[in-house]
């Protein structure tokens, strides 16, 4: 039989699946040696040979346990990568990355494995390598698995250098450990832990706030030049600061038998205002001093600049709290010491019978 | 203090937080009508109240298992789906889940919980609406529970009106009851299963082919006109031909203890060319006989039309078979009264020495 070896090939309709599959091998192979693999019949841990269609994590036998699952991505922020390129790949494969640590630490979660998606419109290998290279640095830091991902060429859906990125985290806890925020009551503390930035939120606003109008040149230049308010630092390395892991602080006291934290809250899309209410019960409130923490150059510069509404600010932004962590007044001085980090940002209180808002003072 | 109300706003940036959490409260109040919860303390299943920070899933204790993930999108499908509208975002919903359901089909896992990503510019009810009935609907048909999920609005990064959707699984098998292709031997039969159309993959050639240049109006012609050999149907309706859930019927075979399932393939990006081989130790190749299986219209069309090369028509396209069973020639029968749309599409052989492809006769 003989077959035309002409005519119109996938590659020819923009998708080039040799690359993407040098490049998925390319993620097995790293994750491969910096994870390992147990045999299907060993002990906990990532499982089986690379290839399948779909990743394995033996999970040895137990009690009862909660599997705790989240999805993230981190949003615009992307925007800053594609033009700042080079290591700000990288930052955004740990970013995903910590983004679904922190959540599932909220409730008291181990990671155990974690899963990529990456789409993008014309497959380059600069930006997927470096950010495969955050990945699997933030999946080691973080004692979790990278056990697969996908990664998908989609002609058409992106803009040329842009891609789009998704995780995906299992972790698991013992279901008389699980932190919920059940537990949060009237006159409880709330610690807050530096964010250091914007972590992964806010960045839509941001970037409008920063000039950055899609003009590569503009926009670089803008990213260039010193942040007001600490010139030390450029307007795009502010920007692009790090959502950092909250476990390595925060897990030796949140896992710790008998634990003295009543609920933890990652700030995360919707800030302190939408974010802190979901460890509160309804009858609940938070009452937050904005002045009890030093809040950061890159947010007075953002809040500032464009006159964002006040509680706007705290609902767009993070505003310098990354991580919240209550627990009773009594336990304050504990804490404290196992979180040198942390400050009193506010308490919880009886919600006032004419406020509808659970976050008051901001 | 007085709280300016002016300045800028999220909503100024083009993020709507109000439109993305009711929409996700939306999702959340129908993912418990169908999956229901149960409480921490109770037995297997989702676990625990809505709205905190991961998803939970309870797995009651037991001997070792194997967790089994994966990570999936639809592809460039997802630009007929934004032509289309309607019900075909349902669409999309179903094609997701059923295609990571078939992933982890292939090592006999049984699927537990899913959690979606969704990313779009600007958020469109209908769309996302019509996305989540698909999601909830297959997650429901397939046995597993949606415990989770992130709505990302991201100005700039899609044209209106498109979104881009990821899916992410987990299953759980026995150790000792995974099925991973390494008892795949030399004369085993492989039985093709059909797939009713394109799945979800082979679309960015697909729409090359079908003349859909970009042009609203030139599309949704072209998308309305009736299939090449067979007038019944429209392009665009043999385009968005759905992605099947091969659970209800493999499962049966492939979850029997002693089962005589010796290896599964689903026949995803690559085709039938890149995924038989990861069932095939080195040493073995599949012979496939093309001319086995009715090769349905619409893959005849895309291929003849712009007379796509042979081989290249098999890693394109999955060319009608959807998924494939492998089994000892002496259980063959047995395999085609429990799977009776299945056909034998081929046999795997010792691979020639002279052949680095380990799939021949396509």
């Amino acid at each position: 039989m003989t077959r035309p070896q002409a005519g119109m090939t996938y590659r020819d309709a923009g998708v080039n699946i040799d690359a993407t599959s040098d490049a998925v091998g390319r993620i097995a192979e790293r994750a491969r040696a910096a994870f390992g693999a147990t045999p299907i019949g060993g002990a906990g841990g990532p499982a089986g040979e690379i290839g399948h269609f779909g990743g394995m994590y033996r999970l040895p036998s137990g009690p009862d346990r909660l599997l705790v699952a989240s999805a993230d991505g981190v949003g615009t922020k992307l925007k800053l990568a594609f033009l700042l390129g080079g290591d700000a790949h990288e930052r955004m494969g740990r970013d995903l990355v910590n983004h679904c640590v922190n959540d599932i630490l909220t409730l008291g979660a181990r990671p155990l494995f974690f899963l990529d998606y990456f789409s993008t419109g014309v497959f380059e290998r600069e930006a997927f390598d470096g950010f495969v290279a955050g990945l699997v640095a933030s999946c080691q830091e973080n004692g979790l698995a990278l056990i697969g991902g996908e990664t998908a060429e989609m002609p058409g859906m992106y803009a040329p250098g842009e891609y789009d990125a998704a995780g995906f985290i299992v972790g698991e806890v013992a279901p008389d450990r699980v932190i919920d925020g059940s537990g949060v009551r009237a006159g409880d503390v709330l610690l807050g832990l530096p964010s250091g930035g914007l972590q992964t939120n806010g960045f839509s606003l941001a970037r409008r706030i920063a000039g950055l109008t899609g003009d590569l040149d503009n926009d670089r230049a803008r990213l260039a030049q010193p942040l007001p308010g600490d010139e030390a630092q450029t307007i795009g390395a502010a920007l692009l600061a790090g959502h950092a892991s909250f476990r390595p602080t925060v897990a030796p006291l949140a896992e710790a038998e008998g634990t003295i934290v009543r609920g933890m809250v990652h700030v995360t899309g919707g800030g302190l205002i939408d974010n802190v209410p979901r460890i509160l019960a309804d009858e609940l409130a938070a009452e937050i001093d904005p002045t009890s923490w030093v809040v950061p150059p890159v947010f007075t510069w953002l809040v500032l600049d464009e006159d964002v509404p006040f509680r706007e600010r705290y609902r767009a932004f993070n505003m310098g709290i990354g991580f919240i962590v209550a627990v009773r007044p009594e336990d304050e001085s504990t804490a404290r010491v196992a979180l040198p980090a942390a400050v009193p940002i506010g308490r919880v209180v009886a919600r006032p019978s004419d406020h509808a808002e659970q976050v008051l003072g901001i």
